[in-house]
């Protein structure tokens, strides 16, 4: 099955700057604008889910409400644009766990 | 050399709750105390670097000032006490930077 790293089939808006995908995970949304070409940084990141907003009430964004994986290395968005896949890495974090020993 | 996931020779009390490593990078460490057993869970995570606070002006903590790794499994802290590390894993995470296509 798709692992962690996989990249979601569909990104839903549930507020400004967090997405939830088909698994209920969610997803930390930034846009960046350079040189006239817009970009979405999107970053699996662990955050409440909450209560969805609904869309129309929503700010206005340059991001769509929803992405959607498209065959190639696109995404489609609600809004029939197509953006495409420039880098899908994965992030590796370490972490430790110390355990403080007894003394004797 | 020593890659992302390496664990770190040294780590330095910044301030309360962030540590800094031989690279200079920035952990977060928190203490869990359970059943009389104190752990120390510390996470990679990319936080400023910020001034550091000279050790003796935090406040006391169950944690150390400094960590240093030993041979076997272990590292020995500033108070000469021995922590066995319990688990040193990797936490993937996935970003995804998509680029809008222009419209024809």
């Amino acid at each position: 099955g798709a692992g962690e790293g996989a990249p979601p089939v569909r990104l839903w808006v549930r507020r400004v700057g967090v997405y939830c995908d088909e698994h209920r995970k969610t997803w930390l949304v930034a846009a960046e604008e350079e040189a006239g070409t817009l970009r979405a940084r999107i970053r699996r990141v662990r955050v409440p889910l909450g209560e969805a907003l609904c869309p129309s009430r929503l700010p206005p964004s340059q991001l769509p409400h929803m992405w959607q994986l498209s065959e190639g290395e696109q995404y489609r968005d609600s809004n029939s644009r197509i953006w495409e896949i420039e880098h899908h890495l994965m992030v590796r974090l370490g972490e430790l766990l110390l355990r403080l020993m007894p003394s004797d």
